[in-house]
């Protein structure tokens, strides 16, 4: 995992090798047969595709298949999906995911456009709104359906400045308290600053192979046990209920069945909380609380790293960083790093089981992954 | 298949529904596990990405995993492959791979600069080269390394316009002379208009399953004996020689290899001619010809639809037309039914073996299908 940073210097090709090439170092193989590259914007802001190639090229190792694999804020989720299938599929022994985004060195408006590109560009970005805007009423809708004040929704982004603050690679080191949420600057309401994740440059790459492959390479191997990819109609006026995202159930439910777990069973947990109330809807969506209790769950202070249910252990979206198409690759980093003991002093204790949960659009393209130690 | 049109007055989603639609009705099965969609401009020329969710939405077939796949003009065919290792990979049963492209409607700067997304922008496309002009210098060193000349490497288009008077969805219906070729505008030195592939809108998809499962559909299934992809350094400065692709030679090794054909075996072939010679450079670099000599097939007649190694038989890139990005899955369609006998007055006699080769950026993403007949 690349440090995320809204001014890091460093163009998308230097972004992704640096976590690409260390990936390969620490997991000591020598060759890949193939490489996924999860992003989002690169043909709108860098005016750059083919990212696969280009990749491959900058990190010597033109000659493999590759290629881009795009789900809006879940391409790094997708991306990883892709990578699964292409072990599970025969065909390629030992695959590298990576996943960048390059958000910084742009207008705010630029960002903001490119971030459209999840939504409908006929029938819902042409009308002006934002996706902040959309992700507000979701929110608003939110806490009329359920009589959640903003306080709750707070303890969110609250937890994960919490947790960032060990972590090296988070975006924002800062502690912050539900009152610093409610009195930041409002930037489409309900939502205030602090309610947001922030743009930032970021890049996250894994190594993933058959489970009996690697163990020849460690001694603390992860298990993939379940990729599963939903989707939803992709917008939110083609929706019955906004407040649930029924493509977080549909894949969850997949996962769960394909990895032989429930939720009883996550020991640790690593959802999308691009906004304060999308990690609220994630606890409830991913069968941990009741619609409408999430928020009591982080309150309460399970949801902390010494708690029954840790969740976003190194700072999540809000506080690690989103840059957005990596984000999904950075979840399972991070959860791998927890099932091998190697997440420092962001270590949760004992935990064998993890799930990560990433969403493209607006709640429109969800992935999950489920992890388990493999030793 | 949708025809190929430089006014078609579609959206992206009209484009990609018309292609889906029918290829689902025409194979008779009524659900899909999941659906790839191969593009390369959608994020610079329409500002839509989540081309995935986007797609089954229109398609009223949201809830499946989706998500889009790019590799420059490669995208669909590397779409194809990433639809293959789905299937082989056993989480999904029945896959869609649709691939899409709008090009019209813009600027031919626009057009232009889109291309130029398939190369390093840092390095070569901040140059101000054209992708026109970087695959004009390839045909400039063949010509003059092999001492081919323009008249016999314009063979090539003259045979894709023969062919595409007989294909109702083809771009241009024009039989073309080598003095037309050589005659018609200038575009980039020694290329002529001619030599070109043209700009235009266009969809095609395709649904795959197990081969077994294919027979309960149809009693003409075809198989795909082989998906290969392989790469080279992204920029033509950065390689030894430019007249010879080592990612077509890597990828058709693979491909022969897993499907158990040598070049011999090929009964039709559907190359990647977005230039005149590229088509030429194909026919050697997938082991039909030494180098140097590609075109004395063409002249000779070998490459007609009745003759040895019929060759783009629905009138390839430059004749079918070249929405870049869904050109990968209009060759294998093709192939497809030229294998199950739907070829129409396209149809080529005795084929049980096809191939299909698809080119991203300069030479640098190949990748390479072999189709036989599965009955």
């Amino acid at each position: 995992m690349v440090p995320v940073s809204s001014g890091s210097g460093k163009s998308l090709t230097q972004l992704f090798g640096e976590a690409a090439t260390n990936a390969i170092e620490d997991s000591g193989v020598d060759k890949i047969d193939s490489m996924y590259v999860g992003n989002m914007m690169s043909g709108f802001l860098q005016n750059q595709e083919h990212l696969g190639a280009l990749m491959a090229t900058a990190m010597g190792r033109e000659g493999v298949p590759t290629y881009k694999v795009e789900g809006a804020c879940a391409s790094g989720g997708v991306a990883a999906n892709a990578g699964v299938k292409a072990v599970l599929s025969g065909l390629e022994g030992i695959v590298l995911v990576g996943a960048v985004e390059k958000m910084s060195g742009y207008t705010t408006p630029q960002v903001t456009s490119g971030l459209m590109m999840a939504e409908d560009k006929e029938r819902v970005a042409a009308t002006g709104v934002t996706f902040v805007g959309l992700n507000a009423m979701i929110a608003r809708d939110y806490m009329h359906k359920y009589n959640v004040p903003h306080e709750a929704i707070a303890e969110f982004p609250v937890l994960c400045h919490a947790n960032a603050l060990d972590n090296p690679k988070a975006q924002f080191h800062k502690k912050i308290a539900v009152d610093d949420v409610l009195r930041s600057p409002l930037v489409a309401d309900p939502f205030r600053l602090f309610d947001c994740s922030g743009i930032g440059d970021g890049a996250a790459a894994l190594v993933l192979t058959s489970l009996e492959n690697a163990r020849k390479f460690t001694d603390s191997p992860v298990e993939v046990a379940a990729s599963a990819v939903a989707t939803d109609r992709i917008s939110l006026y083609q929706r019955p209920d906004i407040t649930t995202f029924e493509a977080s159930r549909k894949a969850v439910a997949q996962a769960y069945e394909r990895a032989g777990v429930s939720a009883d069973g996550v020991d640790v947990l690593e959802v999308h909380d691009a906004f304060s109330v999308l990690g609220i809807m994630a606890l409830e969506d991913l069968g941990f609380s009741s619609k409408g209790s999430g928020s009591r769950l982080v309150k309460d202070g399970e949801c902390a790293r010494d708690a029954r249910l840790p969740t976003n252990t190194f700072g999540g979206l809000k506080a690690r960083g989103h840059p957005v198409g990596a984000s999904g690759v950075y979840q399972i980093a991070e959860l791998a790093s927890q099932l091998s003991n190697k997440a420092g002093k962001c270590q949760v204790p004992d935990a064998n089981v993890g799930l990560a949960q990433s969403v493209g659009g607006i709640g429109t393209t969800v992935t999950v992954h489920i992890l388990k130690r493999g030793d």
